[in-house]
């Protein structure tokens, strides 16, 4: 089929054939396919949509060319978690040495943050000496080694996601959600992993703004990777508040260890918690969720999870000492308090502005092309529920950008509502998404037009 | 407005803002715009359509950018004729002498024929000598002199246009239409047109396939060049079956001649005449219609026509001896006769089959970088309502090409209908659409989806 022909196709709202998407997509990562027309099928996409069979076709398609990275000759049960991204989510960095401790094998790839959102890798690169980019073959032989790798995307994983994503970027088709479930899954379980864990975001703070949204996106996903031979489970977390204290990288490392080592702030404990919990189970390190709820507390208490930390840090050529001194982790030099212009109760601190106060601070990109600065961000000094007085803390900012501190002041200060009365609790965990909870799959054609 | 918030507007099927319209255009003649972004735009425009006032806007911008031929400075009321492309079109070049030698200037920009519709500049190119790439300043100074030029599209008329257009071919954004509206009338206004004449084309042989498409397009393209301070009237003709006997370039030349000379097939004069006389009327040569009519009978009578074809061909470079001995026209070596697998009456010749013959014996392009022979081509011996007997020659084939003939005779036999009874007789003008019969533009906005 002609690229011009399997663009009229769904441009008229036809159901695309197996094989003229596999050829698509073929022809895409062999470079046959001139991003114009890519990015022509990528809008009548979007309008006309994909159904779930062309959705899970697609995935498996984008999954099955260019990846080096082939972790079918380590044995053992591999356990992935992915986030849809938000401010102050450093869950991975607690999750992966608690599983990993446990027997699970992890082997986590991570993206760059953008914008408000943080990203994983950019953490990990704020400890000394860290390395993010490890090729295939030390990869694998570190899951070997150690059970544990955490590391950034190359480009060899998925390559059919890294021309289409950066073409959605471009053309306004980021908001899709069979194209998200395919570049999320694709890039995932590319690398051969048994079962992934996602943690999909809901808030101001989020991609997915409304649970609906955040929802629909999970059961997708659950229901697209199940299709294609992977344990997928997805929790539905609130990111209407940043998850913990810390939004910064080397901040939230700090904030991170502190976990690992029984303390730290509840939300994050108790949503990291969680999603290791699920990883225990779909990689049957626990029989039952319950049990496995008590394995992440034993992990934790024994000591064993932190100090898989210290291994995987020294593995990637990392200084472990940062586990036991976090002073050895980068600090902006200049730090400046957020005062409380009142008296009250703090209603709620919204996550999208903190997080664009973080990017102003340094701690974040507002272009891709932008450098980060690992030891900036800020430490909020009050939760949701908790009194503060007139010219109180509200949160501690932290950069190298002198001229910063006005604009992130004033993002920070737009985050934090303050009222008379006792807010209601919010819960962190929304939603559980497991395989057995979807209704069978509609049998819903692509949607016809014209 | 960045591109990508243009690209999303339209996607979210807002109404675009005239300015944001202009700016596009610009950044996109002035290199500022990737393929990939303009591709998605113009997908997102196919699927949530662009409203009447989009369309007169982005026809406007299209018509800004980049001209270098300007007819302001020749003074005269100038009127150009845009047919939508069939099988048999030689229409201009009878039509531009006729309106020429009645004192209305001619300022024909014309296109090349591709697939199974022939191309105005393809049949001029094969007049021996005669150039048809015409420098802005040799195209306004022909103008002046002898009131007629019939030229080829040059880059640098409406560059929005060719970029676009270039795009929309290979992403399945053609049949759009008001990308089609703005297309044609960009390259027509650009230039500085007092009026056009269009001649719609409706059946197998045309780009319309129903009367109701044609009648939307006619109806675009006039509202929207009255809208522009353009006269536009536009008639809808049919085609089903090739315009008079001959396809093919200089076989098609030659056919015209004989239409100026007073003689030549019925449908064809009639189809050329009707749309000359309007083009008296835009070009105020004539109070009324039927005056009109009655001037082009009488231009053509005179011989005033014909002489005004042998000035522009020797203007032009060519040989005007073409005229009167039409053997000094290329003819291809090759000849054979398509013979009637039976008796009967010819119901009909679909004009398509008839092209794709043309196509295949060298006449026409089956790809944009094809080269084209002069001289190949057929007549028709028969036309619908002819009796015909069995092994009596239908058609005539004329090629260089040897090895062409077997799939040619194929395609011509497939065009030929023939049956018992006498088919009922078709009408060649369908429609004719003013700017008076336009009801109010509709207030419509661009649709709203999801």
């Amino acid at each position: 089929m002609r690229t011009v022909d399997f663009i009229r196709a769904k441009r008229d709202g036809q159901e695309l054939a197996p094989e003229a998407i596999r050829e698509f997509i073929k022809n895409l990562v062999e470079g046959r396919v001139p991003d114009y027309q890519a990015s022509a099928f990528l809008m009548a996409a979007f309008l006309q949509g994909l159904n779930e069979a062309e959705t899970r076709v697609l995935t498996e398609a984008m999954t099955v060319f260019g990846t080096e990275l082939d972790l079918k000759s380590v044995s053992g049960t591999k356990i992935d978690k992915h986030s849809t991204g938000g401010v102050g989510d450093k869950t991975s960095l607690i999750i992966a040495p608690i599983v990993a401790s446990a027997g699970v094998l992890v082997p986590m790839i991570s993206g760059r943050g953008l914008g408000h959102s943080g990203g994983t890798v950019d953490k990990l690169a704020s400890i000394p000496g860290y390395r993010t980019d490890l090729a295939a073959k030390d990869f694998v032989a570190q899951l070997k080694a150690i059970g544990i790798v955490l590391a950034g995307q190359s480009s060899d994983i998925a390559p059919a996601d890294q021309k289409l994503y950066a073409l959605r970027d471009a053309t306004a088709t980021v908001e899709c959600l069979p194209l998200i479930v395919s570049s999320i899954l694709s890039k995932k379980i590319a690398a051969g992993l048994d079962g992934l864990v996602l943690d999909v975001k809901v808030g101001n703070g989020a991609f997915m703004k409304t649970l609906g949204e955040a929802r629909a996106l999970a059961e997708a996903l659950v229901r697209t990777g199940t299709a294609m031979g992977t344990k997928v489970v997805a929790l539905i977390t609130d990111m209407e508040t940043p998850l913990g204290s810390a939004v910064g990288n080397a901040l939230e490392v700090s904030e991170a260890v502190s976990v690992l080592k029984g303390q730290g702030p509840d939300d994050l404990r108790e949503v990291s918690f969680e999603l290791a919990a699920w990883m225990l189970v779909l990689g049957r390190a626990a029989k039952t969720l319950e049990a496995a709820r008590a394995r992440v507390e034993r992990q934790v208490q024994s000591g064993a999870a932190v100090s898989k930390l210290r291994q995987v840090i020294a593995h990637q050529g990392g200084n472990p000492g940062i586990v036991d001194e976090p002073g050895k982790l980068p600090r902006a030099r200049l730090q400046r308090e957020v005062r409380s212009p009142a008296a009250g109760i703090i209603q709620e601190i919204r996550a999208y502005p903190i997080g664009m106060a973080a990017v102003v601070l340094g701690a974040g990109r507002a272009e891709a092309a932008d450098k980060v600065d690992p030891g900036a961000g800020l430490i909020l000094r009050k939760q949701p529920g908790d009194k503060v007085e007139k010219n109180e803390a509200l949160c501690v900012l932290y950069t190298d950008r002198q001229g910063s501190f006005a604009e992130a002041e004033a993002r920070a200060l737009e985050a934090f509502v303050i009222g008379r009365s006792a807010p209601k609790r919010r819960k962190r965990i929304l939603q559980t998404i497991e395989a057995s909870d979807l209704k069978a799959p509609a049998k819903s054609a692509a949607k016809k037009k014209r």
